[in-house]
């Protein structure tokens, strides 16, 4: 149920042991610009956010596994802000703000109880287009990039976690999100996956049980485009351009996204997605189906075993 | 600035001197389904709605310019109904509780200042599938329809009014709307038209300044369809089917919609439009054009005369 | 190298078990016309189709696999019909002329060294829209269907076969078509499959090696549509009403074509296509891709095992 | 009817008082790549041509009107070559062989009735992508551009004069091409614009009456793309980009065509179309409309004044 404290997810800060090839992807590939470099990170946004950036990427050894810096929504307002920061603080989950990173004022560090690094803000810096890159439209704050097929704006994460009932409570009960969706394995009511939003879009944050048990993961984050169009020109491109593909584009039964999944070079999954519902009803139920149902599957191919894993 | 008083544009009620040729319309070309009949009026909805109906056609004499009967707007909640209520009353503008209406609990109605009937209600009776209409998708209540190009969900509708400020103001300042777009006339702060929000998509009412100053009017109610290909097959069966067309498929420039308006037999304008941008942000900047700089076409031809008109 | 002794593809027969239900699959789901009934035959167009018809659907006996009737060109005109019975005959091939089918003149029967049962005609009639069907372009007989997701045309015939290169020769240099693309089994000159076009269309007869080796058969009868949104609308489709989908919405590398592979319920193999590139060259050299290259597929999942059969 | 004489539409050579300005429109924007320059031209192909250009870019003085340096054609081989010279010699159109352009062998340059420079060609350069453009598949030459909005190959030209049934003539009745369709001014038989085909797609060369009644000039030269999502994104582009758009995107009722008419910086007008029909039968009856119905236009708009000058 909605309780209005987040606004949006703001931006996911992802490490990579090739930060340089990492933001080639995302620039030439996604069409994203390049807003700022900071030490190790390079920040970015796509053409109609009007927010600072929404992916930071930072230089890491490579580890095991992709690893997620952080996840940042922005609060609903300065009050909903300090609000959020008394629920998880009475959580024991706070973890104490963050000052000084880049494009936004102060934010307040937390865990889910799976152990994700969230980060919740309210002060953002507004991108100002350099001279000649704004345009004529003045809903986003410049011009259609004409490289690669570009992303009109972040969308959502997929967080993998040991077990998605804790963490997905946490996430509606006490943060506010609606419960959009979920599946749950047959015979039981454990949670496969489950999708929560901050608004009216059918999840900006998605819950995967982990397939080996593991806790405070990430499976994906995904960007929005406007039509398929131009996420089967990225497919080309990707072809094309020696980009690790790993499933569809096709066509999710839940959620209805048509989607696309590729690995941008430093390993981390990243989704493209269109189309979809909105969630409009303050009394939602949320949709079920038993995993049996193959939730993922609208048309056009199995789930590849890659998907399982990080 | 949202108040979360009303969480959605709730269903329109449009007069038609032809009831039953307007309801073919619907169906046939729009692919809706008809949920009821109750006297002189047909109940209509998409394929995508949860609700009983989101379209009333009631046959009504053939008058000067197409009549809506009533817009209703569903709350966010019981308590914010009465808040609304509360708000309508003190502004002098209530006209009291209707009961009985197919399909939802009580309602209150009011006036805009500009004289548009509104109205607002809670409870909602969900729309049951009858047999072997319930498909795999659990997040519609029933299969894509195999008629027509067939719309979503119901998406907005355009006002018409005498003066588009004193009804922009009572809609975000009382209703609690955010007020995404506006046009101004050049070397003025007249509003030509206003796009406001009750949720994240960039307008579910916009008000337009009606060009004789005619006030309580209505200029259009738009569907939303999941891509522009959808659309350019509706135009393909309305140029084939005789249906009157009278603007696009094209795109605007403000709400980056791509659009298609048509005239149902009734002569209603029908917008039938997908894409655009949401407005996620609680402290959005009102995005403000010059009416010299045409907010309504981003590509694809001029406005047409007609569309100046009811 | 064409010789232009045929100018197109004209129709194809398939023998169904249940006939009337594999006419519904192609009226209701792709939008088709039926143009004529004629003893245990049922005579299908699309909706852009001049000729009679473009599908003969007969009821038979269920067989081990989904049984082809016969496959009929058009000869490029009355002396290329003559040339080619002529040149058919002195392969020994030729069965004999066939009288009397519905919607085209006399047609010679002859089989491809591999033993599919092919025709070629000249004299076709052109099937006349009933009262209120013709619509205002005239580049096409009739309205666009307003049912299902219309096809547009007939587009190639994929046949199977003991061994492709003989065959292959017969299609290319006697009955004239150009060799446009081929895969090769790796370190061997060894044809999988082959692509040969009487046209500029990339091919209207594709060639495969049976992985059981059986000769004589057909994997598929491919129609054509506008645009992939059309295809992934019958997708939609497919799922909701419960057709059986094999393959896609995906995109092919060989032939580039956008497809979707689907089962009619008589069991037959039907692909829905678009996209892929025209061959304009007279001395167009034949594409060559390594089966190791994997030619099926330029994105979007891997080649189900149930392709591979009939 | 075809003669098969010629294969295909060759190459446009537009002049133009800012090449170099041209050149950045065609590279930026339709993502064609640079295949040579040579003295005052710049040579230019889109992705998926084989040949060493499509356009050829010549630098002259700003004329009253964009003008063109020829428009050359492929024969269907050697033989045809010859055969196409004698019968333009008998008609005392011919002007004698060019040699030595870039890319292609011996030319024979000769005028339609109306004055149009044209050419014919056997033998051509096959473009060969430098290290790292050739992409997986191997039906085109390069990977596709990631700049702009490519087009894949070019369509046609449409040419304007003072009266077309003598040019039309000459083309189809000399040349050998299709007659496809014809739009005749009402009560007369006097052809306003005729589509005209050597190969199977709807037309290579249009035939446009001049306004004026001048003779010898070209309306515009015509780009294909595989969807109307590349043209829309074009459109995007020109918009943010300052590029004149002229019509469109909007989809004629003649040739069925989906379109958009852009101006070059040298003032050339260039159409990007996908969609259409294919022309398969050897006995196709010309298509015929009146005048007053509007040929033009399928759907989205009237023809603009401006499209009817040069």
């Amino acid at each position: 149920m909605w309780k209005h404290l987040v606004s949006q997810l703001g931006h996911v800060e992802l490490k990579t042991p090739v930060v340089e090839e990492s933001a080639a992807f995302f620039t030439d590939m996604l069409g994203m610009e390049e807003s700022a470099r900071d030490g190790d990170s390079i920040y970015l946004r796509a053409y109609a956010e009007f927010h600072h950036h929404s992916l930071k990427l930072t230089q890491a050894p490579k580890g095991d596994r992709p690893d997620v810096g952080h996840i940042a929504f922005r609060a609903h307002g300065p009050e909903q802000l300090d609000e959020l920061v008394r629920i998880v603080e009475a959580k024991g989950l706070g973890e104490g703000w963050v000052d000084g990173d880049l494009g936004h004022g102060k934010a307040f560090r937390f865990k889910t109880p799976d152990g994700h690094p969230f980060e919740v803000f309210w002060e953002v810096e507004e991108w100002q287009a350099p001279d000649g890159l704004a345009g004529p439209v003045h809903t986003r704050p410049q011009k259609l990039p004409s490289r690669g097929s570009p992303v009109r704006r972040l969308d959502h994460v997929n967080i993998t976690c040991n077990a998605v009932q804790p963490v997905r409570e946490f996430i509606c009960d006490d943060l506010g999100f609606m419960h959009a969706e979920m599946a749950v394995i047959d015979g039981t009511e454990e949670e496969l996956i489950s999708l929560t939003t901050s608004n009216n879009i059918n999840h900006d944050v998605s819950i995967t049980k982990h397939p080996k048990g593991w806790s405070g993961g990430i499976s994906h984050t995904a960007y929005w485009y406007d039509s398929r169009d131009e996420i089967m020109r990225l497919a080309d491109l990707c072809r094309d351009y020696d980009v690790e593909m790993e499933w569809g584009p096709a066509r999710h039964r839940g959620s209805e996204l048509f989607f696309f999944y590729v690995r941008e070079p430093g390993g981390h999954r990243i989704e493209l997605c269109t189309g979809g519902y909105l969630v409009f009803a303050p009394d939602w139920k949320t949709v079920r189906y038993l995993a049996s149902e193959n939730q993922a599957v609208y048309w056009s191919g199995e789930l590849p075993e890659s998907m399982y894993g990080d």
